[in-house]
């Protein structure tokens, strides 16, 4: 597959357009775990994600993390070069979960295109509304719902990723998706499996009961 | 002062679109506390405010709100018609906070302007980032700050909007924008009092130490 299937307006762009693009990009690849963002003088490009996973997060001042949304393959990632748009003015950061392939695109060719194409500048707009409505989401979930219905709903999120219901994810990683403390996240899953909806062993939780941790999440 | 003059990409705008969207204006006034938005069917028009002052918030399930922004004369309310960018998914209520002047732009004829001009589209961008950077300081405060600095960053605010240190506000008005209680507020307002930090009377708030409150906000 190549970055023309990948990036949904190539054909509304002019040839010219076209070869500055394709003539701009670097294919690059990393391993789980790696920063592709972090501190504000971070702006080299974009990236439109070939195969992998990313996740961006914000911290808190104690250095506790809150994931605000997740990437995957076919995304571009926006807040990678959030110079590029001057108004957003805020930080985030963003991590490989996964071995991420990726084509980066230089803030200058992208900032050139979206001045010229309203076609951009309006995908620009809808990936940026997205990811807007998610936080908007995250944050709702953050301050007025309960620690059970805040894991029962990223349990479900991780199932729907992973296409697997043994999921492979310490305490630790769940508190730091959901800016929470691992004690509250262990307490919180020990209930769940007093109540027969997951089965815990050493660095898996197997969900047992989908149906009620719907329940739970709605 | 006219359309024109607070309209900041006007000049960006070829005759024929100027025209359009001069055609197709409204100039409406709504007295404070009017709601201009609420639901998801109600998405008539983008509001240019000319005069006044609009607040943006979200409700929890039980029915606290959380103010996430504000927007003052000049402001262009994106959000009054969400419906202009579809990938905006979630619901925000506007109010008006003071008697409100404002030109409505009817949704299909800025969507017109979007699709035309990368200037329009850009703008919209910018616009939509800057809520989004609000919103995100909005969540990291309520997320992972006290309530006392919460409170005293909302009276820093308010005497800053007003341009006054006495403010005319009762505590259940402040934690309607904080998403708390009544209570909590008054709590943490009597032990500003108590510090000499501000001087509370009936619908009053008086800062007397406004470089105490800034410390305590940082």
């Amino acid at each position: 597959m190549s970055f023309q299937s990948y990036f949904p307006i190539w054909d509304q762009l002019q040839p010219h357009q076209q070869r500055r693009l394709l003539n701009s990009l670097t294919a690059q690849a990393v391993k789980r775990d790696t920063f592709l963002r972090g501190g504000s003088k971070d702006c080299a490009g974009l990236l439109l994600i070939r195969a992998g996973q990313l996740r961006a997060f914000v911290y808190s001042e104690e250095g506790r993390e809150i994931t605000i949304f997740r990437l995957f393959e076919g995304d571009l990632c926006l807040f990678c070069a959030p110079c590029v748009i001057p108004s957003i003015q805020f930080e985030v950061t963003i991590q490989a979960e996964k071995d991420t392939e990726f084509w980066s695109i230089p803030v200058g060719v992208y900032q050139q295109l979206m001045a010229e194409s309203a076609a951009v500048a309006n995908y620009t707009n809808e990936l940026m509304a997205s990811r807007f409505s998610e936080v908007m989401s995250r944050m709702e979930q953050f301050m007025w719902r309960s620690m059970d219905r805040r894991v029962a709903a990223f349990l479900l999120q991780e199932a729907a990723i992973e296409g697997t219901c043994e999921l492979r994810i310490t305490h630790e990683t769940i508190a730091r998706h959901l800016g929470s403390h691992r004690e509250v996240v262990t307490r919180t899953l020990r209930e769940f499996q007093g109540a027969g909806m997951v089965q815990l062993s050493r660095g898996k939780v197997t969900i047992l009961d989908k149906e009620r941790l719907t329940d739970l999440r709605a």
